[in-house]
């Protein structure tokens, strides 16, 4: 498929997506958690669909934003998955008066008490709690707060308490697949305890817990009632050296045009850099540094990561390729070849839209 | 201004861009070199036309892409400072067909054969040297190639050898000004060694240096014709650290929302992220990785780096404050608050547009 390309083109493969959203569907399923898949991740109404014609209703985002843009698309169970900005109430006010069912997340009583103050019509809340990831949410130890924010929730006009949500991001940094088991573990424990106290002052409460390597790698979900991944519907090298996905799994690759070769440094450049893939990394066995792994494109797929070469270096536009004898003799100036990202949902971001082996353009926010 | 401000908005101060134009094209007019400003950081209709109001009637781009975006805009001489990626030569025709005065880099002999064999009228091309950067361009030290570029380009059709071009990125890397100068004043000995071998072989040829910290820090320029800086127009962090640039001169600041305040760590988090200002960081005194430092934003301006906040981590929507207890205090869930960039190119390619303290939004490609 590379014969029409000549700029920097995010590929996705759909066959790809359609298995691992297949998948992470059956796999709730079987745990018995309604899975409310997050899409900030493709940001794509088209991608959307794939998840829509596979029941899915409820859908997660991470700004007001991208609610805007997927309640355009017709979505109307949409949850908001950052701490409640209080400036956007307006927006939420507009999105609820266009049949939006909303969920949004609160972490302190006085954003509960403006959204009760400045909505017109009832939105669903969950309390945000931090089980460890210390980015947002309140502290599961705390259990004052979060029993104050629960009955100010219950006392005030037009907000609901609909659950309690927790997004493990230290997953992200686990070493294997069994720290990743025990940091989900120890999360559900604290969140069904911060529940069993919540529940004795009112309704039932669901719990929802977010990341993809914890969504993956965990096989026992008895505890939970909802999971918001996100990440999985491309995966990436992040993801594969943590051992959540396979390689053939990743969904989405970079094409970009050779420019240049340097055989005495054994580096080619190519079309291709931190406007297109961030500046996310990850570090080898030898701990070196590095932007993407390469393969190469192919009519309808890309081949497995070749061994001899890697995207050493970004800077803009520029992108270096680190190469063996080998690769840099296979790899000429004028070729397209192709770029695993170190982090899909930032390159799929930047690259602000996908192609499909078909060509076909495949919008993103 | 934040009073109309509810989500992540990218704020430029157009009086201090104005300044940062006039130093450089005052400086370029005292060392008698033509001043061809590199728009790839700011990417704006607008903000060029507050260099064209100046003179500026040639111009620097990094991709055919972003070419054709100045060329809607009227600009009729533009430099492609990238290693020419031949697929994109039927772009070039189109551009060449509008009357667009093109300068394109080459770096192998290969692809001035191929640009000769299918331009369908003439460009200009400038080899690309490197001096010392090691990114792209052919090393200054192999004569052979370059006088083997050179020859071709002379005898091919369809190209005018213009002169040779040096991005010193290392200058990036540079510990003080001192250094800065250093890797200049050996960068233009070199440049001016090849120019030396080529003229002997045909007319003479322009000497073109380009990176922002070069072109503000060296006083003698007087063995260079053209300069093309770009990130002077905005400044950021990585150039004040580097003391390339006061404070003062950075222009430009991302307004975000705070969503949630945690004491027991000293935390803030606003919205602002990796997809607002990318993952690029610096190192404090003590070696603490940073991505942003604080300001007020006032209404026409905004306040000096504020001494006991930074923005520790990014990820994707989520920005983590560290503040001192005084400004925990100080800083309120919904207010707004300033951050300046550590690398203003890559955030205003993320945020996409541009408000004025007057409200008006500014275009970016």
């Amino acid at each position: 498929m590379t014969e029409n390309i000549t700029r920097p083109t995010l590929i996705v493969d759909l066959d790809k997506v359609e298995t691992n959203i297949i998948n992470m569907l059956d796999k709730s399923l079987k745990q018995g958690v309604q899975l409310v898949p997050h899409f900030k991740t493709h940001q794509s109404k088209l991608i959307g669909e794939l998840f829509r014609i596979r029941g899915i209703q409820a859908i997660t985002v991470s700004s007001v934003q991208m609610a805007e843009y997927f309640a355009d698309a017709g979505w109307k169970d949409i949850t908001i998955a950052f701490p409640f900005n209080r400036l956007e109430t307006g927006a939420i006010n507009v999105l609820v008066e266009k049949g939006v069912r909303l969920k949004l997340l609160v972490t302190d009583i006085d954003t509960v008490r403006y959204l009760s103050n400045n909505l017109m019509s009832e939105v669903d809340l969950m309390i945000e709690i931090d089980t460890g990831d210390h980015r947002s949410g309140i502290n599961a130890n705390d259990a004052d707060q979060i029993i104050e924010t629960a009955e100010k929730i219950r006392n005030a006009d037009n907000v609901n308490l609909y659950g309690i949500y927790c997004h493990s991001g230290n997953t992200y940094h686990a070493d294997s697949t069994s720290d990743i088991q025990m940091i989900w573990s120890s999360s559900i424990k604290k969140m069904n305890e911060v529940k069993s106290i919540l529940i004795a002052g009112g309704n039932d409460l669901k719990i929802r817990m977010g990341d993809t390597p914890g969504c993956v790698v965990v096989e026992d979900m008895k505890d939970i009632d909802e999971i918001g991944p996100g990440n999985f519907v491309f995966f990436d090298l992040v993801m594969n050296y943590l051992d959540v996905c396979k390689e053939e799994e990743i969904a989405v690759a970079v094409a970009c045009p050779v420019v240049a070769k340097y055989e005495d440094r054994g580096e080619i450049i190519i079309h291709g850099g931190a406007v297109h893939f961030s500046k996310d990394h990850l570090f080898d066995k030898e701990e070196n540094k590095f932007f993407g792994e390469i393969v190469i494109i192919e009519d309808r797929g890309w081949s497995s990561i070749l061994p001899g070469a890697k995207l050493v270096s970004v800077s803009q536009e520029h992108g270096v390729l680190r190469v063996n004898k080998e690769m840099f003799d296979a790899i000429a100036i004028g070729d397209v070849i192709g770029v695993l990202p170190i982090h899909s949902c930032l390159t799929a971001n930047l690259m602000g839209s996908y192609t499909s082996f078909e060509g076909k353009r495949i919008d993103h926010l």
